[in-house]
């Protein structure tokens, strides 16, 4: 099977650069921060790209705003659509938004209400339908055939792909070169994104995707040289449940050193160790990565790091819980 | 009464601006971050003094230092001691380390482990006491009678309170020129420091203070001319439980414009805020500066106003309870 992956064509050198330029007037730079007690915990030289202090909260920005402006006026014009309950329904959104097109999110009617909120905050148009894969996909397909937006997909699109690999390629401007740049998996465009920015403009920088153990198709799919789907996820990591795509999985698969799985155990405790000792917010996905390189310290030892710190769309009310445990 | 209340004639334009210099290289430089939605939600353009960056995670840090380094050599050689559970015995702590010499911190026997843990991690020398102001003030004498060591007060010293302005200064000169300066008051060592360089760097800069309402021996102070003391202390901002001192009273009192009392829901709506927006992580006492501009908007609307947030050392444990409430 793995001779058939292949690297979708779009996703070249040049494409980064011209992203990076498209999106730039609408994305944050965002700061990359050390951390020396972090530093001693695992003895590695960390460098952070804190995409928490992204727009909306996450990387998922840069994907969605660069999945629009490629799109033709007169197709934007009829306005965009997804079916997502995490953070990219909020990037499409403000995306949308910010360029003044509708946004179509198909939500389960089961979504916290703080998403869905949040969501309409954004001026996102929510349409709800039973919580079910069927019934997501069913309902997004009626959205577009009434409205004629564009489907877009939270992560399986180069398009994605090439935005969430302007973090990286920030990461390397600002504070490279990098032994390893490590970044979280759940649908795979942001490690995808990375693996490809450390390919295009280092010499070597070695890409680590980090994955937690009770969600692992990643890590399967990598073992058995074709995309096996996540099944029943078990993690607090709420943004990387997700199955790899068959645009995701091929760059990882040829990009990547290795996929590290995490137990939930050092999920909590990384996450612990950036609020207490970063003092900045931070979602699970995030933690995942710091997780890997404290988990694996035979590979990161001593090495110069970079990592992408995913997120910040944190649920205060969980943490106390988390801690305690 | 109150015109007996004198400000100490060591605190001046020179030794503030000699303070800073003093203690440029043992200290963060900390960074002024803006939200632009809390700048809606509070219809104010505040900048926020993020002193939750600094070194041991508060402003604290400061006038310990400055303490020490006011001290003769010979005298500081023989070590430093206070009495504190809180961020001043990690402030001492850290300091006295930087400088080579010991630091004696008396903390009462049910003091939680993570905070005795903390002064220990700094390398401070813990003696324990029964829980109870005499035996932590007995105590305090016992080591400062054995060892030779310096007592230094958490806040009314002159030379912390001018360590402490120094943030404010920073503030003035890296996003200035403000209508208000808005500081936590506990001790009033952060508030006084901050009214005091308002006072000498500005044209009229305003100081407010804000407290919580269950702990609210300044604004008591402040209308009854003396110094009244804080019983029964009720309020998560544990910061900000202590009375005032003869040194910082009179400082608040002919400085600051008002004292703002908050109520707790006001500090924890004020702490989710800044948590789920700014993506950093403060403790309740840093909130009560924002919950007090949110509180009293015919003060603050459409003003340009400088928030010190004084730090970041939140239990991460307690968090989830407040924000379920």
């Amino acid at each position: 099977m793995a001779d058939k992956l292949e690297i979708p064509g779009k996703l070249t050198f040049d494409a980064l650069v011209a992203t990076h330029e498209r999106i730039a007037a609408y994305v944050h730079r965002t700061p990359v921060l050390t951390c020396r007690s972090i530093d001693e915990w695992t003895g590695a030289e960390l460098h952070f790209k804190c995409e928490n202090f992204q727009k909306m909260g996450a990387f998922k920005m840069r994907g969605a705003v660069n999945a629009l402006l490629q799109l033709p006026k007169e197709q934007l014009e009829k306005g965009v659509a997804t079916h997502s309950s995490g953070n990219f329904a909020q990037a499409l959104a403000l995306s949308a938004r910010m360029l003044g097109v509708k946004a179509y999110i198909v939500m389960p009617s089961n979504s916290p209400s703080v998403k869905k909120a949040a969501v309409r905050g954004y001026g996102g148009q929510i349409i709800e339908c039973e919580p079910t894969l069927q019934a997501r996909e069913d309902t997004l397909q009626q959205v577009v055939a009434k409205t004629g937006a564009t489907f877009v997909h939270p992560f399986n699109d180069e398009q994605v792909i090439l935005g969430q690999g302007t973090a990286a390629k920030e990461l390397i401007e600002d504070a490279g070169p990098f032994d390893y740049l490590v970044a979280p998996v759940g649908g795979g465009g942001l490690c995808a994104g990375t693996a490809l920015a450390a390919r295009f403009l280092t010499k070597g920088t070695k890409t680590v995707g980090a994955e937690p153990l009770g969600a692992d198709d990643a890590w399967q799919s990598m073992q058995a040289g074709r995309l096996i789907p996540q099944t029943n996820p078990q993690t607090i990591a709420d943004g990387l449940r997700t199955s790899l795509g068959d645009k995701t999985f091929p760059v990882l698969y040829h990009l990547t050193e290795s996929i590290v799985r995490v137990p939930e155990t050092a999920i909590i405790e990384a996450l612990r160790y950036i609020l207490e000792r970063m003092k900045i917010v931070v979602e699970p996905s995030s933690a995942v990565a710091l997780a890997a390189i404290k988990e694996d310290p035979t590979r990161f030892r001593g090495k110069r790091v970079g990592v992408i710190l995913s997120g910040g769309n944190l649920d205060l009310t969980l943490l106390g819980e988390w801690m305690r445990n």
